[in-house]
Parts: C-alpha cells; structure tokens; sequence
C-alpha cells in the first residue's frame, strides 16, 4: 500500500492515534486470552462485550535494516480485574534491535524486560519519549482514563516475538491498587 | 548522559519542542552561510542579529544499527530574503538508512532528494508523518508563523554527510511567492 523507496505522509490524529488513510490491526478481548491474570474477572467479562483493547498500524514496511517500521498503537482505558487494559507485549524477532515510543496522548506505562531478567516500568504521558533498548520485551499499559496514544518506530526488519511473553507472562504486573497503579511481581511468572 | 542500554524517557514539549533534561544543538544564521540563495540578503540580516535559525537535540545514541537515534528538531519561522528558514539539510553517512519525522506543531515542508535526481517536497502538519526512505537527503523547512516541531528517529549508526549538500545546495529551493510556497529549481545547482 505504501512504497517505502520513495517519499511518502500519513496522518494521524494526536488525540485518537488514527488514520484515515490506513486500515489498523484490531485486537479484541477474545483475543487476549491467558495475557490477564484473573481468568474469571476476563470470562465474565468476555461474556457481555468482546471489547476493543487495543490497536495499532503496521505499515508494511520492506523487512530490511535500511528501512524503519512506524506507526501508532492506541491502547484503550479499560480493566480486567485489578489490571489494566495492556497490549500483548512483545520481544522482537531480531532481539538485539531497539524501539521508540513518544507519547501523542493518555497516560499509562511501558513495561518492559530482558532475558536476563531486568524489568522496569516507565511512566507515560503527552510528551514524553521511552527508549526501549535493544534487547527488551516491550507492552503499553493504559493507567488512565482516555486512549493512550503512541508514536512508535523501530528496524523494519526486527519482527515480533510474541510467543515467547504469551507462553510466560512479563515477570511484572501492573495492577490497580486502591485506586492507583502498583507494580507487582506476577504470580504466574 | 544517556544510557541506551537501559531504558530511560526524556520529555520534549509538544509546541515548542523543547526538553529540560537535555542540550539541544543549536544553529545560529552566522552558521547558515551560503545556504541561503539571496547571498545579499542574508548578509544584510546578520549585520542585524544572529539569529537562530534552528536546533535539534543529539542525544548521542551508540552508533550501532541495533541502536535508534531520536529526538526533536525546531525549526524558527523566519526568512531570508524570500526563502523560508529551513535546516542545513543532509544525507545520512550511511546513505542506505531511512528517516520518520512526525509533525507535533507549526507547518512546513520536508524537501527531499537522492543521488539519482528524485526530489520531492511533501507538506508537514500537526500530526503528519514523513518517511524519508534509504539514500534522500532531507531539510526541514517552516513556512508558517509558529515554530515548525518534529520528532525524528533514525539508525543510530546512520551518522549525517553534511558536505554533500553544503558544496551543491538542493536541487530545489522552496521560495515565497506573493505569500505562498512554491518550489522552484535552484538556480545554483
């Protein structure tokens, strides 16, 4: 859809994070199964609306480490139990490869971890940028109370890992806590 | 000052692009000689004052391709003569490495052009995304009344041939004709 060897623009909106000019990647509740941890809070809520969590835009850019994948990912307010409404989060397929968020709109966090173990949450607002190092599973958590909006860019060529977080969770949870965001260690890690 | 090993954020107002945490690199008109066509023109203005006509932040990422370099560029409005301020322009060192821009206030343009001769001019807006492709020279340029803001990425090993573009100019020039852009070509290329 867009030739990325020549010069090329595309909108979006800094409030909502959305295009009109591109077609989004959609991810609902049911397709979020086993990524929250109160299963029963998720299946009792799966049951009255299969909600829009979260989405974002691939741009289909050439996997190649000249080329830079970029887009939006716009995670929705919402709970599941005590958590959050969170991306899936994911490592990228070429690990040692970097990514960079800036935030248009929203507030919420980038949670992220390595393979060595190192996890850190970094807090998110309109403004401000995260660097993801080279090496980091990476997921949007929305703590707030419209969409939180991000900008993001990485290697063309670096691919997602997402079996890899689906099969064990971040080693960290981010749960809502008398009515505040607590980082916790993640009981099913 | 930064680690890019770890994760860190940094903030970079929306409307003027500016960060608290960080020095930006700034280029004063002095800087800017022979950039300009009106060589008269320019002169005449910098008897006045020195101004500055741009500034962006270099957050000295490590110059490896698994790293990202980010931040914002401003760009002042202004002109000389009847060209538009506009940055130096440049290729990447590495020419075969892309560039996003992503429009967070003012207007302007990107003016863009290979070694082949392609040269295109794409409009920048709040909330306009640019993807400058592998081997494009690329200079920002505001024609509006307000600071032209951009957040910038790109492959931190990239690095910048400033030369190029000193010693030949753009193909192209974006002029201001009866208050409006028009590109036309540059008669001292």
């Amino acid at each position: 859809m867009f030739d990325f060897t020549l010069p090329f623009t595309i909108d979006f909106d800094m409030m909502s994070g959305l295009s009109n000019t591109a077609i989004s990647t959609k991810r609902y509740l049911s397709q979020m199964k086993n990524m929250f941890f109160d299963d029963k809070a998720y299946e009792s809520m799966l049951k009255k609306e299969d909600v829009l969590v979260y989405e974002f835009y691939e741009l289909d850019a050439p996997t190649q480490d000249s080329d830079l994948a970029f887009g939006t990912s716009i995670t929705y307010p919402g709970m599941v139990g005590n958590e959050y409404f969170m991306t899936k989060g994911h490592f990228h397929s070429i690990l040692d490869t970097a990514e960079v968020y800036y935030c248009l709109s929203g507030e919420g966090c980038v949670l992220m971890e390595n393979m060595e173990g190192v996890a850190c949450c970094m807090e998110l607002k309109k403004g401000r940028a995260v660097y993801v190092p080279p090496g980091f599973a990476h997921r949007s958590i929305n703590t707030g109370n419209i969409p939180l909006v991000t900008f993001f860019v990485f290697r063309a060529d670096a691919g997602h890992d997402y079996k890899t977080i689906e099969s064990k969770g971040f080693r960290k949870l981010l749960i809502c806590d008398d009515g505040k965001p607590v980082l916790i260690d993640n009981p099913g890690f």
